[in-house]
């Protein structure tokens, strides 16, 4: 059976021109970053080609960025080098597990912690009236990794600019995807493996003048702030991936909204079918939809069947059994955030994929509010 | 010109047969192990296999088995994740960077840190009447990055036992190259990269029963110890890597065994050379040699010119102007430390590759002498 895959926002498959460009730094040019001998040299070369790839794609300088193994590992490392005793900190409720669960450890150090609540669309409300004398940094989701709402990171940035107040935004979802300028950002997360290139490869963007403490102490390598031998095969895939996006941004956004906006129009025409968060200002490639008296799980588990792959929520969370506290922060009950799911696109989606997805869900649905003890 | 490369203990070239196994992990089998669907259960499968390879090769359970990007990760989440103020760790004074600048951060969070000094072998000393009442962790250095002694961690485990202290040591250059049992190991800490696994994968290994705090917070992964997508296709890597050395250590061994010892014997025979660190009891792949009246990095530089990649120490440090700690512990004055060059070996090391190393190097050390002012 040919699968269909529709869950992008977990991970993507890694492109064959960034595949490519990976493979000779296995086997042949292998050196370590930190050597001074020819091999050690070419890796540096390497390094710092991929570095200015993706510096390009947000009009960064190269050394603004720091390189990582994970998206995870950028947003501890920020929220954890910059944030001491007493900081107050203010990040949105539907923030990934990764700035959510970090900042719950950092409350337990003496942090602060605000969590700004979202609207019925799903944007982040009540900034200003949030911030404090002692408001050190304001960390924001640029595109949900659930419901796939971009927030007005432009405006955000000006607040905090404003105030004074540096501004993270963790940018996992959308880099690569819509456009970024750091202009007016201090600090920005992205990751590889949603870009079409490897996993254990992400980025955290530092404004240069502006000093964290590293997270991995060690041979000092990233400028002192992310010690670890440098994993050259992941981030020259990166680097690969970076500039395949930036030349393919607008083509792939083009496409992937006429898909989108066809599974919402079909789907919407389902029976009690809903869509999660904003219709307009969402990701090209999210379509987040409830349906009543529905178990999302049951249905992910009947496409799955069919050789469909679609997600609940966040990979991360897709093995728990609680509602998803994004999907209640728009003010869902928990029977239905229960009764959702997340369809997430990418640029191998075909047309015809989306119909056939089509047509299996309408069935699927159906079949399943037969079983339905609530019907 | 065919280049050499003799710098194993920096990185090593990733075997072809793991590769091979990766390679369907990038593009085709890429799911994310949090997924419930077909490719994310593929992946999660990928796993639990390399999970089950690398615990074979020690004599671990899979759930002893956390895997991190890399041993500074590893060392950094032991000692972070276990120490509190006021506890007391014991460690040598030539761990890895990611060790001793660990230590050296914790030391700031009122952790009470002891370095043991080295005998003129290379062997720890005092470490018993190094213990207190309140020492929680004693890290021992299995095998040395720099001079390859193979520190005896049997009977240093016991001593902890003894004294109701944990113990882990850094096995990055010793696991998968001389035979490693966890059974008296309370934590220990390996790397991919230096097995002929790709770089971007390590683990740790955490005595069943034994608890300690993650580095990074988020989505939960690795039993809650290590949040972050998995990277699977690296991960994989690494378990093929784990089971090929379990199967080919012993040739290896002696293969490495025979070709250090040549170069040993042949580079004594240069006027004014001599070995750093004990004869025997070293890596089968690790040679570190001293001349007087030379600088080990001219000596490297000119090697490199001649297709040769050797290092002055650890590549870590290979930027830095510093001489070697490591060195310098062993005895040696700074002008020793800095007439040192590190060779190592690998499993595709062969013998005629030495014989054109052995002859290169006396060369240049010959017409380096030539332009040295302390002739």
């Amino acid at each position: 059976m040919k699968r269909i895959y529709l869950d992008y926002a977990a991970t993507c498959p890694v492109d064959k021109r960034v595949l490519k460009e990976m493979l000779p730094f296995f086997s042949e040019k292998y050196g370590n970053t930190g050597s001074l001998h020819s091999f050690g040299q070419e890796a540096k070369i390497a390094l710092e080609k991929a570095r200015e790839r993706i510096a390009d794609l947000i009009f960064a300088q190269t050394e603004e960025i720091i390189f990582t193994s994970s998206a995870t590992e950028s947003n501890n490392l920020i929220l954890k080098g910059l944030l001491k005793k007493n900081d107050h900190l203010i990040i949105s409720c539907i923030e990934h597990p990764c700035i959510k669960e970090t900042a719950k450890f950092l409350k337990t150090k003496g942090v602060l912690v605000t969590e700004l609540k979202i609207d019925k669309q799903g944007f982040v409300k009540d900034l200003e009236k949030s911030i404090k004398k002692n408001t050190a940094l304001i960390s924001i989701i640029h595109a949900s990794n659930e419901i796939g709402v971009v927030q007005d990171i432009e405006k955000i940035s000006k607040v905090a600019k404003r105030n004074k107040i540096l501004f993270h935004t963790d940018a996992a979802q959308s880099f690569g995807k819509i456009p970024i300028n750091v202009k007016n950002i201090d600090f920005l997360t992205a990751s590889s493996h949603k870009i079409y290139g490897p996993k254990g490869a992400a980025l955290l963007y530092i404004k240069k003048g502006l000093k964290i403490n590293p997270l991995l102490h060690g041979g000092g390598q990233e400028q002192g702030l992310r010690s670890s031998t440098v994993n050259i095969p992941a981030i020259v895939g990166f680097g690969k991936a970076a500039e395949i996006a930036k030349k393919e941004i607008q083509e792939d956004y083009k496409k992937q909204i006429k898909l989108r906006n066809k599974i919402i129009t079909q789907a919407l025409k389902i029976k009690a079918c809903y869509l999660n968060g904003d219709q307009n200002k969402r990701l090209a490639n999210n379509i987040n939809l409830r349906f009543s008296n529905i178990e999302g799980e049951a249905l992910t588990m009947k496409l799955d069947l069919e050789g469909i792959a679609v997600s609940t929520g966040s990979a991360c969370a897709s093995t728990k059994l609680e509602p998803s506290y994004v999907l209640l922060a728009l003010g869902l009950k928990p029977q239905e955030a229960h009764g959702s799911l997340r369809i997430s696109l990418g640029k191998y989606t075909r047309e015809q994929e989306i119909d056939y997805f089509l047509k299996i869900l309408s069935q699927s649905v159906k079949e399943l509010r037969k079983l339905s003890p609530f019907k």
